[in-house]
């Protein structure tokens, strides 16, 4: 690890909290993922802590659960990532904007054009996470009856990668000339006609806009399937992944930077931030006490069916305030995810209440505990080459996020692994990424 | 006329000029598209003069021009629509934004689930300019190598919005709940599932966002054909149109309302706003000369091109600075059009020159004199039933933007036919319109 290397850190904020159960936490706003004025608050909050980008996940559709589980879940309505992003560009200077847009459900010039402009209202801040939306909820709502095939999507990803970017190459940075005494507005030598034809996409182009301030908007891809890491090892520069602990996150870091040198490109130019929910208190037993309270907001009858599907049998027979039964009838079901489950169990010395809790609240990669272990983990994770930094989902809000930007932060810039201030003015810039060169303009 | 009628204003944006000189007239701000510094200064000043809406017009491709007019043109590069409104939603209270989106090459659920959250981070300012795209450029950035046609693009056009206004149904506005104690998010039977299933489109629902502010974004239509009346006569509530003058606005108005009427809605319920390019001197002859000058600065090789399309032959063998020959050779083109520019040229004594920047600039309506002559001119149209307001296009900007916020707006209030102060906070307030009932949860 050299002297320098550091931490980046991105918000992941749609929901505000993943946590199922934290629009009803003591002090939360229980319409933070539909006010414009609370995201404001937080937005702000987190370029003053200095955090790389704001990250805005996306679902085209209302998700489908059972209707006990609908009438708890904040996740039902939320702004749409382009119009909220482009509205808090208005309010911020320098923490990047991250916005999720599909690669099935939409066109290659719509998507090349809105990160165009949202990257040229925000001087160069503009990241685009390139999803293939799986779900089949979301194809309902774009005219199919089911969700695409898995190969099939990143085919089209592929292709749809190269449309955008070819797209936002249409002009050179020096075409636009704009004499006022000559009447020369535009170079037109310096425009390009892309005219791609490929198996999925035809486009002609040039882009109605001038290339993006970044050159390209930095690429986040989330996929951790094969066909997933090989797209970002080719694509991306920024990977959102979900490694369960250390251990498999140092496996994936290593496949997936294995895979970026295999394609030709230099290991730096792709960062790795796993998903962490941190949880932060005075004591390590006082931060436990409050995931568990936290996790005790979940509707019992949301958390005991997530019980049971990760323990491939029926969990609501057991005594809610006991501890979960040694004899488990056996299943079919996965013995990785049941075998978790026990030891979670174990482990924290769960009821199976607390234990539904947390399976129906959320049960990814966590670091709960004061400022300081949280920072010495953070530091082993960079050290030994487990994460680039991490992409931070919040317990609950405005206090989980005011946690980790008043006192994790400084603990973390205290040790010198994550910035004081930024650097740069975009987001490449806060990243360590180059600016693309134009490939028809070189 | 009764008492109280006064006029709507929008203003048209996109370009913020129409007129193609309009980069290089002195004191003009040659970026001024493509500057959101200057766009936020036109639009505080818009709203400083009470205007109704803030209109974007949008193409899906750089338009078709020969190298020699696209080196000239401001038009090539702009914001796109959603990003751009969003953002100047946040730098602005009461001004409506009206943003343009195809039908024919954008999905409804997109369309209606970005201007629900535009409408929401606005609260309850926006308005959807539906347009069908019918320039063969757009076809080829969405795959096709031609236009849809014309009938097959107004029947998908008219699916399309009983979609959108369904998902933004989805949700009665009493829905959300958001009980902390009890953990009661939602009320699951006041979300409605549309599962439309029609010729063009098959789209499930519910829309992932809260019904609009609004109920429902201002619907706003530009079509003159047939379809397109028709169209408008049936969902719209504004008409933006480009009669040539006061006797065809006039035939215009009453085929449209009569429509209205005819479609079973109230006259009031649309209303009508011609294009007018307004250009403000001290004195009616300060004007002309003004709008003489802004016709000289267009480029004479694509004045004259659109002159001869004007006429119907060849007009680069005339003497520039002569009179239109009077033997022009016979034509196979419009003798409605050559009959006009035959009777520009009389009217207003303008040698070929002056005509050709007059067609190659912009020759469509247009108010040219000073604050009291066209408020003369505007009360007649608003008097006669000619129009309902106007959609503002400004000739070069800043300076004739302010003419119209600073000298033309004053008067038009001295005279009680335009407001002093907003009286509501979201656009149809300003317009007049009613609140559209929730047609699931009436």
């Amino acid at each position: 690890m050299s002297e320098s290397k550091k931490l980046h850190l991105t918000a992941f904020m749609r929901p505000v909290s993943l946590h199922t159960g934290a629009w009803r936490y003591p002090g939360s706003y229980p319409d933070a993922n539909f006010s414009l004025a609370h995201i404001v608050s937080f937005i702000k909050k987190l370029e003053d802590a200095k955090f790389d980008a704001f990250f805005m996940a996306d679902h085209l559709a209302v998700l489908n659960m059972p209707v006990e589980a609908l009438r708890r879940s904040h996740t039902v309505t939320s702004f749409e990532p382009f119009t909220l992003l482009s509205a808090l560009s208005v309010v911020t200077e320098k923490i990047g904007l991250a916005a999720t847009a599909s690669t099935t459900y939409d066109e290659p010039y719509h998507i090349a054009r809105r990160f165009a402009s949202l990257d040229h209202l925000s001087n160069g801040r503009a990241a685009w996470n390139i999803v293939t939306t799986g779900n089949p909820e979301s194809a309902k709502n774009f005219g199919l009856d089911e969700h695409v095939e898995h190969s099939e999507r990143y085919k089209r990803a592929r292709e749809f990668y190269d449309v955008v970017t070819g797209l936002w190459d249409s002009f050179a940075d020096d075409a636009f000339i704009r004499d006022q005494e000559s009447g020369i507005f535009m170079d037109p030598e310096k425009m390009h006609v892309l005219n791609h034809k490929g198996d999925d996409l035809k486009v002609k182009g040039p882009l109605n806009i001038a290339r993006p301030v970044q050159g390209w908007p930095v690429i986040v891809q989330a996929g951790q399937s094969e066909p997933g890491r090989q797209l970002a090892a080719e694509t991306a520069e920024v990977v959102f992944c979900s490694p369960r602990d250390l251990v498999a996150a140092k496996a994936l870091y290593a496949d997936i930077k294995g895979r970026v040198v295999a394609a030709g490109r230099d290991r730096n130019q792709l960062k790795i931030l796993p998903a962490a929910f941190i949880v932060i208190g005075d004591t390590v037993e006082e931060a436990k006490a409050k995931r568990l309270h936290l996790d005790s907001l979940v509707h019992y009858d949301s958390a005991i069916a997530s019980l049971s599907v990760s323990l491939g049998t029926d969990a609501s027979e057991f005594d809610p305030d006991g501890p979960l039964p040694t004899d488990l009838p056996p299943t079919n079901a996965s013995h990785t995810s049941r075998a978790g489950v026990v030891k979670l169990a174990e482990d924290e010395k769960l009821t199976v209440r607390q234990l539904a809790g947390r399976l129906g609240g959320y049960s990814g990669l966590a670091f709960v505990g004061t400022p300081e272990s949280i920072a010495d983990e953070m530091g082993i994770w960079l050290s030994e080459e487990a994460a680039d930094g991490f992409t931070v989902a919040f317990p609950f809000l405005p206090q989980g996020l005011d946690d980790v930007t008043q006192r994790l932060v400084p603990e973390l810039q205290r040790r010198g692994i994550f910035r004081q201030d930024y650097e740069g003015t975009t987001l490449r810039e806060h990243l360590g990424l180059p600016r693309p060169r134009n490939q028809f303009f070189p």
